[in-house]
């Protein structure tokens, strides 16, 4: 029987401001991407997010970012490596606590905004964050991109890597994402997501934007949760998931 | 055999500032609090202290701050206690990961500047900085003033307690500090401050403002470093107290 | 004819997160109270912010806060009076650029969250955020709370001061606001605000909680925005006062 | 006769941390590149050297930065131009208060660290400074690097133009700066810095690396003030322009 594992990002609010419904997608998701303060996650939210989430059995990973938080660590820095490895450390192991508290612990790390998509590429700054993750937990996997130099380097460092498929981004032939500037670059038609979903979660496969059919392997999906109407859609992605027998638990 | 814990403030810059010497200091104290990125201490300066803190078997405690880095955690602030003691967690957590990485651990946890100084009174947030602690390690020993609200309420909690006196600061003849403020509340002779030293080690006793002898039974002396002069100084406390036949080591 | 100011906080957003309903709220009000970049307010947005405020002929202000993005400027701080008095010149003077580009300028200074009431009676910051103002432009009104130590201090400063009143928060009987921790310090029936906003502008009178009339003479109604509902009912506040036949109208 | 003017950072401080000599820098420059926030500089040392410099009839200029207090703006952000545009608008707003105030204005505008290298070939970034300093002030003069796009931008845009060189860095053959990662980029020998900034000031010319001699015309030379013996030898550059009877003044 096939299994996928199904992401989201979370505690993306900070202070006074709240971006994802936390609870609601706790109800679908079984591995939560929790920021840590750098793109958005004030200790609070990341001790409430971290609480839920044990309650309700959902795996927690530290989203670790650039210390962006005016631009939501969405734009590209060039943080020297030696920086960027404390950096990442520091983060895993300020949500570590909180998770620990909750009973449970940080069970992976994925890489935020800007710095999972320079990473995709980058090999001295996927080497920075292979460097902070060792640096807090050389035994933690890395959740990314099938084929970015992230997962390679992570691979050679030792770490567990999981891969990562969007059900709402299109793909180039090469099973590359489709930069978010180019028309057509998301999904939006709530059918096509959840058709796409079957097909990464029961074949490893999608349609390229081309029309071809690719291959993309991957261990788990990741599903947004902070645009309208984003949640209802995860619920129904999950839903239709597991009424064609996919089992929906988190990775291994 | 009298023995004296001696502890500084250390790895006190920011990304291009740096404030704290931290090698010399690490020279002289047996026990190195270090900033964990609220008034001062960025990630990578965070895991360099650690690292020669570990190397040379000095003591690594997280010095919990507001957060306040235009301040340098120095205005006090009416932050809710959920979020301070979430804050507190939050900056223990990242703490320990380079202690960790190091070989070592964060062994305690001391608060800093303003925090420090609302915790003697202050119970609500005493209290907010204990759960803080217990959330991050219910066995971590917490430093403080004898006779604050945080050293009672840490007590309180189960947490044990580490007593600190200051031997360039004088005192009323109760045993509080006399405010900064007021006219003769540091005390810049070396030699008085090597001779008050070694009156607090030696006899747990100094003599107040008034000229009072009074008592201030502490395990440890809270040495400065960011001022010029100052770590020739805390050598000269540390060589004196040794040459007077105190032990000087970290607390238990 | 009786004539009212209706302000409002606005662009209180920052980077990826939204609060205020900005839009919608400038066809309501007549006098924007911008965020300046402390407890929130992007540069872009405080660019745009001033751009729709001026093309619709609302009036800009300089809302500005304490140093607190995490806290939202809601919690009190001990900042020295020099380092305030600059801060708050530094925000009216950034805000002023924005106001400039767009045709209009920085028409009044109100101070935002715990900075609001920490002047109603600490002098000390009260001077410093009126040498604040002073410092950018000695012809500013300040916007306070009547009997407040800020306008006080404003006056012997030469500042012209302005008044405001809340429809929607319980007062004492000494014309203070019931502080919110309190059971009923916040009217939420929108009835009940409709019908105190009226008493506030035409009688310059308001039934306090103990349900003895009050006076409380006010140039200018807050109207909130960053609730549920908020826009709606400042819609219809202003629609009756309109139909009572009070001017709605910024203050000379 | 020739004349030159000498500016150099001031102000790069930030709260509790100091890193310019800023009284000694001003006995010894024309131009003050005063930090405005952004990479350092908080509000209260942006006044003091407004005050500072106006009382020595030093001019003041806009030090533009990304915004990153963590990397001190030394590392380059992938900021959307609205954003960038705004954040330039931003700073030299609030830098004009503390001008104004002084009884002086700001002169010009120039960006700070990975930003002044940035707009040397990004166009899109360079249109974004000169979109932020039109928004604040259409008449600025914009201080940068001959042949740099932000020039040429600034030019196209009707803002007047200064061109700058470095005295103590070295050139290729085609008068751009050698990189700081490379060897020899930086020239350490006091007696060649001040032999390199007489020919920059009187003839127009410098050694390039290779040996040949190149052209660089620049109105302003720049000294560096954070760096041990740093204010030194900018007395000795002025001390031996003065000698060889240029003029060391503002520019026009």
């Amino acid at each position: 029987m096939t299994s996928i594992d199904l992401n989201a990002d979370l505690g993306e609010g900070f202070g006074r401001w709240r971006l994802t419904d936390d609870e609601r997608l706790l109800a679908v998701v079984t591995s939560a991407n929790v920021a840590c303060g750098f793109h958005a996650g004030d200790a609070a939210t990341m001790r409430r997010v971290c609480e839920l989430a044990a309650e309700r059995g959902v795996r927690i990973g530290a989203q670790v970012s650039y210390r962006d938080l005016a631009g939501f660590g969405r734009r590209a820095m060039d943080v020297p490596p030696a920086e960027l490895a404390a950096e990442v450390a520091y983060q895993i192991g300020a949500l570590e606590v909180f998770a620990r508290a909750a009973g449970a612990r940080v069970a992976y790390v994925k890489p935020h905004g800007a710095l999972y998509n320079r990473v995709v590429r980058d090999e001295e700054q996927a080497g920075a964050v292979v460097d902070g993750v060792v640096l807090a937990d050389a035994t933690l996997p890395v959740l990314g991109l099938p084929g970015s130099r992230l997962l390679e380097v992570a691979r050679k460092a030792g770490l567990p890597v999981v891969t990562e498929a969007f059900a709402d981004r299109a793909y180039t032939d090469e099973g590359t994402l489709v930069p978010r500037r180019q028309e057509g670059a998301v999904v939006t038609d709530p059918k096509a997501v959840v058709a796409r979903s079957l097909d990464l979660a029961r074949h490893g496969e999608v349609d390229a934007r081309s029309g071809r059919r690719i291959e993309v392997r991957a261990r788990s999906l990741c599903l947004h949760g902070d645009t309208p109407g984003a949640v209802e859609l995860a619920r129904r992605v999950r839903d239709s998931l597991e009424a064609s027998g996919v089992r929906v638990e988190a990775f291994a």
